[in-house]
């Protein structure tokens, strides 16, 4: 089995759940409607037909005997199950989203048995400043010098923007002024900080990613109920893209379902633009290779990469990577590992399918 | 065969129709472009193949032989053919748009032998009130008196927005307040009434409509030349989906073409969202099959529902129920039917399949 | 083998050219990234399949064994082989793009054994007249005259308009008046003419371009990475789309690539509308299948056109035609043919598969 690079992953929960905290964290919903699951969909599908059986159960088990299954074996015990079935060689891992306590970069790739690396939420940083006290006048140089500790640290491979869900993807082209985020964050702190959405100072932290020189991602597309999915549609990005260009340094479009065409169209024509279809992939279960054919019409195979971008149930890891080897087969698998290793040459130090 | 319920469509014709008068009704152009029939196309195909055996004639059988035997039989008698043929247990009709006279809901379901309920048009009741005179200052009022009469109707199912069709789905997530709908109103009425196209107005519809606790279905997506189908993306209706969540009533998204994997979405995330194909799946042919998959990618089962959209042509209300039934299978179709027993209670009283 | 009509293409370059050189060409790149090539995509794979062969190569052979064949034999050469095995009828030849000297539409119909027209660039022709010093005020005038020149000219047959690149397909639905012309001419010549993009002059263009008779093409869709795709959706086309409809006059949806199903609704509602998949078709490669079909949802057989784009390589004119003649199949290939010449009167010396 090759090894696949899961590019933009989070951790997992670090205690069992019942069936209605299984669902909530199955999609993109917080709970299935009344007289309804969401077990009965294309992810619940793929979720029977791929984890029932890894938890010893088939494919035709009820949600009831999975989840009793589930805390008869123990989150732990579940989360090396399905994590070492998804076949990684290393895992990325987004630490910037912790709505409850989840496992560590380090404790995933242990029960994975990959390596395991950190990406670095922008906003993150800056909400932590705000938190900390900082003033408006030294906002733009405190944040640079987070990003180059951050950047520094032993194991960051990225920055992300989570941008399309705080002020939408129609970032402006122009690196703003010093003036300009003195005043944006004068805004904003005298608001109390808190959570970011300025168009201005998302833009200032992009371009601020840019400038160490770690690969930046994005997150476009498919999301919660709370985002506008008009304002992820990845072609808004254009003219920050074409800004951002200059400096060389590789942009990654996360998810981007349902605009993978979109996203297609600006990885052929933009050299320093990547996409993968994390997310999406779990999400359409035996849809993934429709899916991926569209995001292939135009995408170059040098420019795809793989993540799952599984959040909060080690299902969503296994799912992801299960998925994508058998639609994408093996020679598009090795490449996305080698797409990896080229656009994180910190993740490089494992050639791909060992 | 599993009956379908077929939750969302129109009454037919009263009289024989030529060529001419057929393919104009045929799709949501009014006219072929000249040197050219809209036999031509995939509803054609998918008309030929399913619709001319049932009036005896072979696929094969020219457009023309087909016009005449639809004369010869009579259009009674073709209606009762091809509505008996799409195996319905219950129609739920939209009576609120007939430029020309058609079947009322109850001679529809009779034709078909189906179980017949009617879904009220909104902006019709609303357009009714102008014609009555009725004041500005009283017009929320009495509207909301409207709006309980015809819920309290025997055989009333649901209520449907056009919104999409005279203002676009971006209605605001406020409920409007008294004063804006007074004035609202009063702009509207001091213009003459006629055709409502105000968005404090199809907003203050559609709230209304939640109060009465029965579903709402809106137009989404595909509809003829007069439609700005950029405004009819379901995404746009957003905003006002979260506002009205918290009322539990359900909302159904019709059409969706081409924005069925966006409904999908909605669907998914909104517990009160529900989503159907109406009106694509006799349009697209045989590519109904993939239509479908795209809309169930994100789409949970039990927020699917079926409906023909038909209109004018019974030929409409067969290709619906028989292009769905060969691309959903049995246990979908059967699924649909429970989804719309469970959304329309009213309709609770025929079991699936019956 | 069915003959096609290419109702939409460019000249060859007139050299030899190396593989940065080649690839440059190749798709809307303007260069591949570091480390990876744009012979690796699903057009790459559609080249070596197709290509290769008619360049006496495996196709397993190397992108560099396949452009030193290239040279070997010389691009007059290569350009006969491959034009002739696009089994084309007829090009018609937009002259309005000339980065660097191309092939004329004589020489290219010569190298493909097929008669040859021509498509006039809106743009150009206003371009031209700024050059040659015209005044605002008798700029109405000029470009009228130029257009009925150009329309009189042996071999013209079409106007073609790529407003979706310089001001987006949002064109008002009203002729600019007189006055309105003179103050946008005004603006334009006092800012030394050159690139045309004023929305104004756009559509006066477009609507002086009907009065001539002659159909008149739109760049819509996929572009380079100066287009922002948002704004070459067709459907933002509609308005003047209704307003140009009284004129009888065809007009046609080129490339239409993502929003082939858009394009697909606009034909099927308007009779003067007509579409091609011109330059999504090579790129996309082996989707070339799935992509037609969805146009094809809609849009009817008469109004569907067979296009390649090629522009400056001639593997792009013979991947256009052997893929789609490979996924259309001969009836759609001959519907196609037919089309043309009844929206091309003047290509209708020629019958359908000769």
């Amino acid at each position: 089995m090759e090894l696949l690079v899961d590019h933009h992953c989070h951790g997992v929960v670090r205690r069992d759940l019942d069936r209605a905290g299984f669902e909530a964290r199955l999609t993109e919903a917080d709970r299935p409607a009344p007289g309804t699951t969401l077990f009965d969909s294309s992810l619940g599908d793929a979720l029977r037909r791929l984890c029932f059986p890894l938890l010893d159960l088939a494919p035709t088990a009820t949600p009831e005997a999975y989840l009793e299954r589930r805390v008869e074996l123990g989150h732990a015990a579940v989360g090396r199950r399905l994590l070492h079935a998804a076949g990684l060689a290393a895992m990325l891992v987004d630490t910037g989203y912790t709505p409850e306590p989840l496992t560590s970069p380090a404790e995933l790739g242990e029960a994975a048995g990959a390596a395991a690396y950190e990406v670095v939420r922008l906003e993150a940083v800056a909400e932590e400043l705000a938190t900390a006290g900082g003033s408006a006048a030294s906002f733009a140089a405190a944040l640079r010098a987070a990003l180059a500790e951050a950047a520094g640290r032993p194991g960051t491979t990225a920055f992300k923007s989570v941008a399309a869900y705080r002020v939408g993807l129609g970032l402006g082209p122009e690196r703003p002024s010093d003036a300009e985020v003195v005043a944006a964050a004068g805004r904003w702190l005298a608001a109390g900080g808190g959570r970011l959405a300025d168009e201005t100072l998302h833009r200032f932290l992009a371009f601020a990613a840019l400038d160490t020189g770690l690969p930046l991602q994005f997150h476009t597309g498919l999301g919660d109920r709370d985002v506008d999915l008009r304002t992820c549609d990845p072609l808004l990005l254009a003219p920050w893209l074409r800004a951002a260009e200059a400096t060389g340094v590789p942009v990654l479009l996360l998810h981007c379902y349902p605009f993978q065409r979109h996203a297609g169209y600006l990885a052929q024509v933009f050299p320093t633009v990547h996409m993968d279809l994390g997310l999406a992939t779990h999400n359409v279960g035996a849809r993934a290779a429709a899916v991926l054919a569209e995001a292939l019409e135009l995408c170059p195979y040098g420019k795809f990469l793989y993540s799952s971008d599984g959040f909060a149930l080690p299902e969503l890891h296994l799912l992801g990577a299960a998925l994508f080897r058998e639609v994408a087969g093996a020679d598009l698998a090795r490449r996305t590992t080698e797409n990896a290793h080229r656009v994180y040459p910190a993740v490089g130090g494992r050639g791909p399918g060992r």
